[in-house]
């Protein structure tokens, strides 16, 4: 059928039909569209339609799926990265330490407890995983919280500035910023073979261990500085120009080619350019420009191929099943009810603490990023995959009407929390 | 090599990075980015580092490529359509209609002159063209011009509202128009066999043609209807919401689909709906969201191709050489000095004559996109795809100094005429 580029486009329109009717339905019972978008793409995948999903999502044109997908995860990971403020870290330093140090180690020891059980069942893990490393990926999974879906929640309700606001952001990204430091190591420690440069034979993980911590050392002091320079340019020149913006794109493919390369994720090197650009016009104006085309033509090329790996009548066998069930309510007790009781013990009123319960366990769009990481880097298999997606689908359903029921007297959602 | 996506990135990083610092040497002699962007993807291409390109850019990640340059150059072409604004061809229309039917009627004429001879190389056209499809696409070739680079000029100099800029604009819309019009038939005209719809046999002439005028009255008139409905929304919502910004999105694709299935060309389905959107708030929060990301990152994947295809040692030939100059000597006399006369027998001053035909000489952008859908569509070959973009190069080089010598003492340029 025609040229891979027709293919593309009758692909995308489909894609693109698809997350704004069930996006569209979310809203309709209050559900901000991340949800109906992680909806889509599963409808879109193998689970529900087999048949049209192989013929429209043929392999040859998967490259091409994929690649933008991973362009949009890298850019989307870049744009959060510039959204974290360490202004947010020292005001309410105390309360959000509790929440964040709960929302963080209860999941790891969850994790930790969890993981010889799931090691029994064959085709949850990869066989070459070792307890740790799967106690860690799981903790890493459960612990990850939707941030930018989060900050946008606390924006639009005009909750920025106070009590829950101020401690829901700054816990979210403590509790962040360490899950994906936690996953950074696991897929480090996780190389195959030795890897050859130079005619060197090195370990894998030692490259990715050693080159991600120094990328990121060098990135958060070196680089800092050298990136503030964009902001010296921006304001001489009024504004972010499109040579700027053309740089700041050279910087993050090259971010993100260096981090796949020495054997962490591409995401990475957005995440950490991101944190590391200077904050103001320059982020402000980058983000107007590149987040309309990331989050809402890239990001559903992500969600569609997460979809496409998502077989959910693995769920249907009975072992499978009970797994679910266990990792749900671990996922839930684990972030949800440990961040709630953190916030109480620190003296939160429960209407407070139950809000940034819900919005702690609400996983989105980044619990998607981490467990595609893991089945691509062959972490897990196809079957945690689909009990993960579960989770994370039911755990970010569950925010808005705990949130609504708690909130919602006080004001509406305005509709548009889109990043998630 | 690794991942897909991995490589992707570094190819991207490249070609960021050739973009920018070409464009940066260009500006040094005067000269707008697009002259370097045209110039960093020849250099990207076989010509002048076969081994490096060749490494770099193998075929298997070709497709990504390709997919990505024609996305580009499709939603370019949207916004293309979208600057467009009917209220030019109402004021100064006299002289806008002289510059115009010169710039168009010449060229023709020239193309239609110019087919008999060049039929007579090999390796110029396909086997298959006749004279008429030959000088209608060289026509169309030499009659194009860099509107976008045009309309972006006059802004710059502020020259809006002027005589020169008004009457520039008007002709260089009328005459792109056209060209864009007689390409549509002579592609249309050029199908291949027959193809089978719903079992039965369609000529793919008679389909591109019907289905292509059917198409473009469609939305030229009901479709129009149908948009302005976004109008009232973004008015509404006081601005393009995420949710309408996905429909357009939807629309883009499923236009550049339809135009690419009928036989015409995907570009045309952008540049249709562009044509077509609501006037006003509308089109211009869509340009400022779609642009960026559009002109600084997935244009230069399509210079890249177009320079993958470009072999310039083809010139050498004394032969091809000889066809190079008359071709490039047809371009200046049918668009520069066609226009600059009719200017002068309009009664514009001598200087105001010389900016309009260095202006509609010009061709940039629009004159890769044309060549390289003739290139894909077996309508012409690799020399003369060679012959015109060197002809596109040297035309668009042209028009700064000559502006420059005219109107330099009025107003310099304030570098980032990007588009072209």
């Amino acid at each position: 059928m025609h040229e891979p580029a027709a293919y593309f486009f009758l692909q995308m329109a489909v894609i693109l039909l698809a997350c704004r009717v069930v996006g569209w339905l979310g809203k309709q019972i209050g559900q901000p569209q991340v949800v109906g978008e992680m909806v889509a793409g599963i409808l879109l995948g193998p689970s529900l339609f087999p048949e049209a999903s192989k013929l429209l999502f043929t392999q040859e044109t998967r490259v091409v799926l994929k690649v933008g997908a991973q362009l949009g995860v890298g850019l989307y990971m870049f744009l959060v990265g510039m959204e974290f403020k360490t202004a947010l870290f020292r005001s309410r330093i105390k309360s959000a330490v509790s929440v964040s140090v709960a929302g963080m180690l209860v999941p790891f020891i969850l994790g930790g407890l969890l993981a010889p059980w799931l090691l029994k069942f064959p085709g949850l893990f990869s066989e070459k995983i070792d307890v740790y490393q799967a106690g860690l990926f799981l903790g890493a999974a459960i612990a990850i919280t939707a941030f930018p879906m989060l900050a946008r929640i606390i924006y639009e309700r005009g909750l920025s500035g106070t009590s829950l606001g101020t401690l829901a952001l700054a816990a979210g990204a403590i509790d962040d910023a360490a899950a994906w430091c936690v996953l950074a190591i696991v897929i480090a420690s996780f190389g195959g073979g030795d890897v050859s440069i130079f005619g060197m034979k090195i370990n894998p993980a030692a490259l990715a261990i050693v080159g991600g911590a120094s990328y990121a050392t060098f990135m958060l002091t070196g680089g800092k500085k050298l990136l503030e320079k964009l902001d010296t340019i921006a304001k001489r020149d009024g504004g972010v120009s499109s040579t700027t913006l053309g740089i700041v794109l050279l910087l993050f493919c090259l971010s993100a080619w260096f981090s796949d390369v020495i054997g962490v994720h591409a995401v990475f090197g957005g995440f950490l350019l991101g944190i590391a650009m200077p904050r103001g016009i320059v982020t402000e104006e980058i983000t107007k420009k590149l987040e309309p085309f990331t989050v809402i033509f890239l990001l559903p090329m992500f969600f569609t191929l997460s979809g496409l790996s998502t077989k959910l009548e693995v769920v249907l066998e009975p072992s499978v099943m009970l797994v679910a069930v266990v990792v749900l309510m671990a996922s839930i007790m684990g972030k949800g009810v440990a961040c709630w009781a953190a916030a109480r013990l620190h003296g939160e009123d429960n209407r407070t603490s139950l809000a940034i319960g819900a919005l702690m366990n609400s996983r989105g769009l980044m619990e998607l990023i981490i467990i595609n990481i893991g089945l691509q880097k062959g972490i897990i298999g196809l079957k945690l995959f689909a009990i993960l997606v579960i989770m994370a689908v039911i755990t970010t359903v569950m925010a808005s009407p705990i949130f609504e029921l708690v909130y919602g007297s006080t004001c509406k959602a305005r509709g548009a929390n889109r990043l998630g």
